[in-house]
């Protein structure tokens, strides 16, 4: 399968079976975000694969509420995962400072993306989570409070009859430019 | 190539040959870049394609200085990318905000590796810059003031003898870990 093959059928899934996930297949998805490229190498993430039935169910419950309830989802996936932002070293905070850049974030993106897509090429079906209750999930997995959790992922088999949807996305003409904004 | 395959072939390429890169590959790497997925597909990127030879000098010496002298290579590369990064819509913002959470540099961080892997897969060398003039670089590429230049990436051909690198990262079992932090 092609990079933009793979792309295209890469898309969030939010309906999944009880089938569940051979650990072999989120490990090469785990090793697909460590070979991610980041900043003068820094690596600045850690990230925590939630399996045990019990605990990833209660990590389920604080990514929605009343009020914001589309990420009910989480409840049927198998398995969590929990990517935490790691302090990069001082010399590259130093430069991020001095720029007043934060490269940090671009590299978290990187390595998620990479596990998504490796989730992809095994059949694996996933979506990228921001809302959450931070407080409480750094309780049940016991990370530390000064930690940032910056992003949950759900992993499953997707329904076989659900569908892949065609990508809405601005025109090319929009999105890029050719040697000025 | 599988996934796995096609990210440890990618890797920082800071030396290139003068073959031009045919503009069909590049189309093919913003369209890599189009499809990625982004927080409530906001898209907060715009990709400037520098292939105009005396402009993509200019921009590529604002990327050294007497003191951070590390990105001459850009100088050699046929082409620059500049990405910019666009503002999400403003329900986005509010999330983000509510949540104090930034996922706009998480999104051009997937959406500059879908551009990288791209290119990987069409024989290209790339590498991501962080260090650069941005005042310079904005008022070459007449990108408004009030508009943030996130990264560079340089494109073209690694020489023939350029060696694939062992990656060196932490290890799984360090930057992994299963239920718990």
């Amino acid at each position: 399968m092609g990079f933009l093959e793979l792309i295209n059928k890469r898309q969030s899934v939010r309906k999944y079976t009880n089938k569940p996930v051979d650990k072999e297949k989120l490990l090469r998805c785990i090793e697909a975000a460590r070979l991610s490229p980041s900043a003068s190498n820094s690596q600045p993430w850690k990230f925590i694969v939630i399996d045990e039935p019990g605990l990833k169910d209660k990590v389920a419950r604080e990514t929605f509420s009343t009020l914001v309830n589309f990420n009910k989802f989480t409840l049927e996936s198998p398995v969590l995962i929990a990517i935490t932002l790691e302090k990069p070293p001082v010399l590259n905070r130093i430069g991020g400072r001095l720029k007043k850049r934060s490269w940090k974030l671009m590299d978290l993106g990187m390595a998620a993306e990479h596990f998504c897509l490796q989730a992809e090429e095994e059949g694996l079906g996933t979506c990228m989570i921001g809302w959450y209750n931070e407080k409480a999930i750094k309780k049940l997995l016991k990370i530390p409070k000064e930690k940032d959790l910056a992003l949950l992922i759900s992993v499953g088999y997707a329904p076989e009859d659900y569908k892949l949807r065609t990508k809405v996305r601005k025109p090319i003409g929009e999105m890029s430019k050719f040697n000025q904004y």
